[in-house]
C-alpha cells in the first residue's frame, strides 16, 4: 500500500502535523538549473519534450524540497490544441497572431479527440515524471480556466486589463458562451488524460477572473470552473484558483472542488469565514516578500499558518515566484513551513 | 450667493433628487475634439499650457454633460516637480529613466517651495478653467497617492504588478517611508495651491494600492492618504480612490475624506456595509460595459444607482473611460444617471 502524502491529506481535509507546501511557478526562472535548460531549448521544446518537462518538473523537488511537484507546461497549450497559433518569446508575453472574435473563428476551432490527441506529449511527460518521482511527492496536473483562456484567444496577447476580451464577453455574450463551452470541453478531456497518465491532483488557474465583477464572474467564469471540477473531482482532488476573485469564495465553497487558492489581498481570517471552513485553502504569501531576510520570511510564514490554521491548508504563494528570488530564500520559505510548530 | 452644485451636495451627504455623475478620464482619448489637440501638441505641452489644459478640461462638460469637471493633468507632475525626469510617449506607458532607489536618490529630491513653484502652470490653468466654467459645474483637482507615485519612482515605468516597487517597500521600509513622506509633503502643498486657485474638491488616485495586502496597505498607503485628507478636508471635500483596495473600506470610513471611490469588484451593497453608510461612495461601473447597446447601459446604470441608493453617491466608472468608447455611449451613461428615477 502506498503511503498517503501530506499534500493529499490536506486536500482531503485530514488532520496533519503541519501543512504541505509548494510554490506556484516553482519549476522555473529563479532556478539556475532551469535557466541552463532555457538557454539550450526554446519554450515549446521544453514543454513538448517529455524528458525536459520531466527534468524541469522535478528540479524544485530536489533543490527546494517542496511537498508536491507540478507539471511543467503552459496554460496556452489548449489554444494550440484547438488550432490557434501561440508564440512564446522569452522575457515577453505570449502572442496569438490570429485572435478568435467571430462566429466563424469559434466554429473553426479544433475539438474532441483531434484536439486532445495533439497533447499526447503531456501524457508522456506525466508518465515519465511519475516514474522518476517514484512516489516521493504527488504530481499536480493543471490547465487554465476557460475565462482566462478566452482572454488570450480574444485579446491575442497579455494585457493589464483584458478590456478587449471583456468587451467581447459583454457585447457578444452568446458567442462568448459558445467559446467558453468549447474551451471547457477540450480542457476537461485534456485533464482526464492527465489523470489517466498519473496526475494525483488538478489545479485550474483562472489568472484573470479578478478583472470581473461578481455578477460577471458568476456568468463568465464560475459555471465553467464548476463544470471542470464536477467532471474531475470524483477521480482526483481539484484546486480552483480564481486569482483576485475574493468575492467568489462563498459561492466556491459550494463547489465540488477540494481546495480554493487565494492571493494576499484577502486575509486568511476572512477567507475562512467566507468558505465556512468547508474547503482546504491554498496560498497566500505575497511573492514580493520572498526578498525579505530569511528571519523575517520565517516570522511571516509562521504568522500566515497561525492565521489559516494548520489543517485544511496548503502553504503556497498567492501568485508565481518571481525570477529575482534567490534559491536560498525560496528554500527558507519551504523550510519555514516544514518546521512549523503551532506553539 | 452661489448655488450649491449637486456634486458638492452629494459629497456633503445632503439629500438629492438624483446622484451627480462624472467619468474618470472624461477629458481624454475617446473624444474626437481631444484627439485633434493631441495630434497638434505633445502630452506635456497640453498639460503645461493653461489654455490647452482649460479647453480639454471643459470639453466633456460641453460635449457629454457631466456634473463636474476634472483638471486635465497627470499624476506624474509630482515626480517632475521633485526633479525626476518623466517621459510620456503616446500609446506607451510613462518612462522614468532615473529611478529613485537609494538613500542618496531620496535625499536629492527637490522639496518645498522649489518643487511646488514649478507647478505654477497648474494654478494658472485652474484659474482659467474656473473663469471659463463660470460656475456651471464644480472643478475637481487631483493628485496621485504617495504609494502610487512611489511605484513609478522606484519601478521607472508602468507594470502589471510593480514587483520592484513592492520589493523596495518590503526590504527597505525605512527608506520607503522617507520617500513616501517626501512625496506626501509636496503633494499636500501642491493640492493646497490647487484649492487656492479655485479647485472645489480634490481626488487622490491610489491606482496601485490594490497590489498590497491589507497589512501592507495599512503600512505603506493608508497613513499617507489620511495625512493628505486631514490637511485638505477642512478646506474642500476630499475623495480617496484606492483602486482595488476593497479591504480598506472599513478603515477608510474613519478617515476625514468625504467620499471613497470603488471599482466594480466590490458590490455596492458590501461597500455600503463596510462603510456603514458614513461616506459618500463613488463608482463603480465597469468601463468595458460602455460598449453595450444604449438600452442595456440604461438598465445597468439604473440597477447600479438602485443598489447604491441615490444619496451619498456619485455615479462614475470604476476606472478610466477606454479610448474605443463611442461618445454617444459615454453620453448615454451620463444621461441615464441624469434621468434616474427611483421608481
Amino acid at each position: 500500500m502506498t503511503k498517503e502524502h501530506l499534500f493529499i491529506k490536506a486536500l482531503k481535509g485530514e488532520t496533519v502535523d503541519r501543512p504541505p507546501v509548494w510554490m506556484m511557478r516553482q519549476a522555473g526562472r529563479y532556478l539556475p538549473e532551469y535557466i541552463e535548460l532555457r538557454n539550450k531549448y526554446d519554450f515549446f521544446t521544453r514543454v513538448q519534450t517529455p524528458e525536459l518537462a520531466c527534468e524541469i518538473t522535478i528540479q524544485p523537488v530536489d533543490i527546494v524540497g517542496v511537498d508536491a511537484a507540478i507539471l511543467f507546461s503552459d496554460i496556452l497549450v489548449i489554444p494550440q490544441a484547438m488550432g490557434v497559433e501561440v508564440q512564446l518569446i522569452e522575457h515577453r508575453g505570449p502572442i496569438l497572431p490570429r485572435t478568435i472574435t467571430t462566429q466563424k473563428d469559434v466554429d473553426n476551432l479544433i475539438m474532441g479527440d483531434d484536439a486532445v490527441a495533439s497533447l499526447d506529449y503531456v501524457s508522456q511527460a506525466i508518465k515519465l515524471i511519475k516514474k522518476e518521482l517514484n512516489n516521493r511527492v504527488p504530481l499536480i496536473g493543471f490547465a487554465g480556466a476557460p475565462f482566462t483562456i478566452l482572454c488570450y484567444l480574444v485579446e491575442g496577447k497579455g494585457s493589464k486589463n483584458f478590456d478587449v476580451a471583456k468587451q467581447f464577453c459583454f457585447s457578444q455574450p452568446k458567442l462568448a458562451h459558445q467559446l467558453l463551452n468549447k474551451i471547457t470541453d477540450v480542457t476537461i478531456a485534456y485533464l482526464h488524460e492527465q489523470v489517466n497518465a498519473g496526475a494525483d491532483a488538478i489545479q485550474v488557474f483562472d489568472s484573470w477572473s479578478g478583472l470581473l465583477g461578481q455578477n460577471d464572474f458568476n456568468e463568465f467564469s464560475l459555471p465553467y470552473l464548476n463544470k471542470i471540477s464536477d467532471s474531475l473531482s470524483a477521480r482526483v482532488p481539484v484546486i480552483l484558483f480564481p486569482k483576485g476573485s475574493w468575492y467568489a469564495l462563498q459561492e466556491l465553497s459550494k463547489s465540488s472542488a477540494s481546495a480554493i487558492g487565494i492571493d494576499w489581498c484577502i486575509t486568511p481570517k476572512l477567507a475562512r469565514e467566507l468558505t465556512q471552513n468547508k474547503k482546504t485553502l491554498q496560498g497566500n504569501f505575497d511573492p514580493c516578500k520572498l526578498l525579505l531576510p530569511v528571519s523575517q520570511i520565517q516570522k511571516e510564514v509562521k504568522e500566515m499558518i497561525d492565521a489559516f490554521g494548520k489543517d485544511r491548508y496548503i502553504a503556497n504563494l498567492g501568485h508565481g515566484i518571481l525570477p529575482n528570488i534567490p534559491v536560498e530564500n525560496a528554500k527558507a520559505f519551504v523550510d519555514a513551513v516544514k518546521n512549523y510548530k503551532s506553539i
